[in-house]
């Protein structure tokens, strides 16, 4: 565990190193919401990204960062879903061999797009089976590169990019919202606001069934709680990692929390009214400024859309 | 019917009147289609256009242009879809009363956008009554300025200046593909596109049960069908227009023809890979694409998404 601290030096080298390998995602606005919601609103939409999230942000800061040893050696990462697929287009781009272990029962399309980047996909039993030790023993016995999904100072300054271009692209915000499930995107990219500007409000929001880090911040420390059940499945970490969660103290005002039907209302907006497609993750923001729930008016709102990736099971149950 | 012929001139002009009314579209890529196609794809993304398509852009054209004795006498457009709405928009924006005459059993949700932007709705009964004859009578009766859907060359400058957007931003276009209703867009994107390149290549692309265009391609005269059958509901024009139509015959290359499982196969690709929502007509060109049957490989070519107004109802069918 490094003893330095996270900072924008960080955001920086890891933009440098990602250099074009990532696409500059569109910013997007919608008079509708506008008028709705009385603020003026900036969506930086990673539903468009390489792999359909910003998690390739993430996996390129990362695999850039290693040694041509350690590329040589391979990386491996676990995960069931955009984490998964950001760090296979990374390591195929780069030329890396990657392995990652997913749940037996992850959706048959995650899967597929994982392979076909070119990872070799290892199953493992959601139930029985611990995916960490699985992916800490293939790292071991393989001599891979453990990619971790959030809990990493590279990992979280190639998230933040996305709030980086956004902030470039559109001047003098007054609040940033995003979603927060372990903190590897909000904690970066609040690093990034406060640089830009210091009274820059923040807020992270949570499915209420999946509040870790709402609990968290009111107990001032870790909290972990049981897998939370939400259709926002990028959310169901139990507990922020132990480096973003300082970060998210210091620089988040505060952690709104919204119901699974408030985040499907957000995600109908999103389809129906401006025409895109935003995986549950992705909409938790804009569901909380929809029900009202963010405490500001009349100001310039970033919002950061996640993802993208949704099953058509659930589209259809919209 | 004025003697003159269609030229870049009204687009130029067109654009200069509607200036910062309409939204500047964003252009968007997929790798996975440049990789399954062969070719360099570039989408104008008018389902982000403010009413859901390209038809305010015309609207917008054509209300500009009317003197100020015209706007305070009022507007009458008839339209069971996106011109309905484009027109509403315009009018507002201009401060002028809008009349729109749609089938009373049009989509809830298309009547209830029309009136949400101040027009006045008078439905009529599509299978007794002549929506035209009423949207005429009304123009005389109360003195409204009749708003026609394409046959006019306000409108058909109005929906080029999409097309005009999108080679600004696109250098060495070799192709251009549109949908073809009634034929206003392809007809004003085909002489932008001609100014430009005189080389590009040029194709409409229609439903295969609204084949109008193709007919009157092959006859080389315009040629009727009855109301089509199609998904593709911008399409149900039952000819393309007087002005339209010998502007398409001198530049468009062809008529390209897709099946409604086409059509569909091309909603998936761009609502789950590009995560965009496309509606039936707009996705016709890509669909061609994808069923490989635009005569080209390695070329860079120009697609512009008409419109992303989709029920739930048929999302929910996808």
């Amino acid at each position: 565990m490094p003893t330095e601290t996270f900072s924008f030096e960080h955001i920086l080298a890891a933009r440098e190193r990602i250099g074009s390998r990532v696409h500059r995602t569109p910013v997007l606005t919608s008079q509708t919401l506008n008028a709705r919601t009385g603020n003026e609103i900036f969506f930086k939409c990673e539903n468009f990204q390489r792999g359909g999230s910003f998690k390739v942000r993430g996996g390129m800061s990362c695999l850039t960062s290693l040694s041509p040893a350690e590329q040589a050696r391979g990386v491996v990462a676990f995960s069931s879903g955009n984490h998964a697929q950001g760090v296979a287009i990374a390591a195929r781009d780069l030329g890396i061999k990657a392995t990652i272990v997913m749940p037996h029962d992850a959706p048959r399309s995650k899967v597929e797009a994982t392979a076909h980047y070119g990872a070799e996909v290892i199953s493992y039993d959601r139930v029985r089976e611990d995916r960490e030790a699985i992916a800490r023993e293939l790292a071991e016995t393989r001599g891979l590169v453990l990619v971790p999904p959030f809990d990493d100072f590279r990992i979280m300054a190639g998230q933040a990019t996305a709030a980086l271009e956004l902030l470039e692209e559109v001047e003098n915000l007054d609040v940033l919202l995003a979603p927060v499930g372990g903190g590897g995107l909000l904690s970066g990219c609040s690093v990034a606001a406060k640089q830009k500007n210091p009274r820059m409000h923040i807020y992270g929001v949570e499915a209420e069934t999946a509040n870790d880090t709402f609990l968290s911040f009111q107990k001032g420390e870790r909290v972990t709680i049981p897998v939370p059940e939400t259709i926002a499945d990028g959310m169901r970490t139990q507990a922020p990692g132990e480096l973003t969660f300082p970060v998210l103290q210091q620089h988040v005002e505060g952690i709104l929390l919204v119901t699974e039907e408030e985040i499907r209302a957000a995600m109908r907006f999103f389809l129906y009214r401006m025409k895109i497609l935003v995986e549950p993750t992705g909409a938790v923001a804009t569901a909380a400024l929809l029900a009202h729930k963010v405490p500001c008016s009349g100001k310039r709102i970033g919002i950061i859309i996640s993802g993208g990736n949704v099953d058509a099971d659930l589209v259809t149950t919209l």
